[in-house]
């Protein structure tokens, strides 16, 4: 296919048109952000790392029975994806509490949730991403019922497949965050799923192998995002 | 009843053992907070008012179905009211947009929400009251299932019962805080409905009716609350 104008750009990646209405392709920067783009910076290879990695993850996702946007890989730092429109929902899946969970409920950095939490923002940088629920969904239709539903059972399972995979790889998923879009009327997943999103941790050691490194100044940043992808294509 | 020792004292209340285990007497102070504890005032006869007020308004919802721990007047500033062990939930109810709501989504305060919205926060004066939503509280325990599915409808029959009661004293119901408590296993509505816990505007002026002057200031404080007081009671 070939890459046409640019529809948009992020803070991480590029979104161009296809001849193909209904696909998109999607060049991944190595720029990096952080508390809502007060922290710049940028991780060389980030960009081919988290193309490599979202796509190795929506494959197995999709094989398991996830809809997502995923369709081929073009080149190290480019997909092929579905055209979605995105719902202006994040939707934040955690298993033990780190980053702004633990600040809002005055947990420790480590504890294990009892059950799974997930968690809605409203994606929207001029607001700082606030955390909404259900009610405030339905107020504003940014959603309807039957769509917070499917996203509800979708990362719920998500989160099941990518733990047991990650552990297999010797990796802890501590939390992660999703965006979903429509296509032809349906929710699938879209976006990326990389160490930009997750919080992944050693399983032995509880190192931090994510963008914590970048957010906190742990160092080892560009090592490590290449230490987790050829740790899941291991 | 006879008023034994002091079991707590609030920013707004103080609660009294009596010789029956299972009842307590609250007493209304006129001391009044605002901004997580940061802005300290009084308000004359704001105790006064808050508690012929609670008392009006639990009676009605009773009569409505609604279970309260409300039993009687005592006194100007007191009550007796059934001993519960309070849930660590505060319950807010929002009609209109205004304060943390209204700054959180970007909406101009009074823009008329589409659906009502529930919001919880946990009751932690030291975190700041944050809001968390259904698995937060089925992850930390805060409440059960069964408990949450009863203060969500509690609560938005409360707002029905609410909304027609003040429109019908020239006021709007912008917004209300609830707090539940378990009384012998079952949930029932304790705490207080006043000026201090509900946002009321005039139904044909929009002025603020309610603890917004004090927060912001407004002037009239003391005024308005005996102006509340005395519409609900007309
Ligand atoms: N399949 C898709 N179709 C359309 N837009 C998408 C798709 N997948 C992701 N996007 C959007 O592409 C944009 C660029 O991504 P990114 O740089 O991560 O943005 P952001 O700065 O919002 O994090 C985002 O708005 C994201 O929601
Ligand atoms: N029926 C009741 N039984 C036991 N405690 C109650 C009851 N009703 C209210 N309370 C509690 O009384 C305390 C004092 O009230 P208040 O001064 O408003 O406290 P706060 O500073 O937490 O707002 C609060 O913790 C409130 O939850
Ligand atoms: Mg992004
Ligand atoms: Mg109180």
């Amino acid at each position: 296919m070939n890459k046409l104008e640019q529809l948009y750009e992020g803070k991480a990646k590029k979104v161009f048109k296809t001849e193909e209405p209904d696909y998109y392709l999607v060049e991944y920067k190595d720029d990096a952000t952080a508390f809502n783009g007060e922290k710049k910076g940028s991780i060389l290879d980030k960009g081919v790392v988290n193309n490599k990695m979202s796509a190795l993850l929506f494959q197995m996702l999709e094989e398991k029975g996830i809809p997502t946007h995923f369709e081929k890989l073009i080149s190290d730092r480019e997909q092929y994806v579905k055209a979605v429109k995105i719902l202006p929902l994040e939707v934040i899946v955690r298993n033990i509490a780190a980053g702004s969970l633990a600040k809002r409920l005055g947990l420790e950095e480590g504890v294990v949730m009892k059950e799974t939490v997930l968690e809605f923002c409203y994606k929207d940088d001029a607001l700082g991403d606030p955390m909404i629920n259900d009610y405030h969904i339905y107020a504003m239709e940014f959603a309807t019922k039957e769509q917070v539903e499917a996203i509800k059972v979708m990362s719920l399972k998500i989160n099941e497949l990518l733990l047991a995979f990650f552990l297999e790889h010797g990796l802890k998923l501590v939390d992660f965050k999703l965006e979903f879009g429509l296509f032809k009327g349906q929710v699938i997943l879209a976006d990326e799923i990389s160490p930009d999103t997750c919080r992944l941790w050693d399983a032995e050691t509880n190192k931090k192998m994510d963008k914590d490194r970048f957010r906190r100044d742990l160092g080892d940043v560009e090592q490590t995002y290449q230490e987790v992808l050829s740790r899941i294509q291991g």
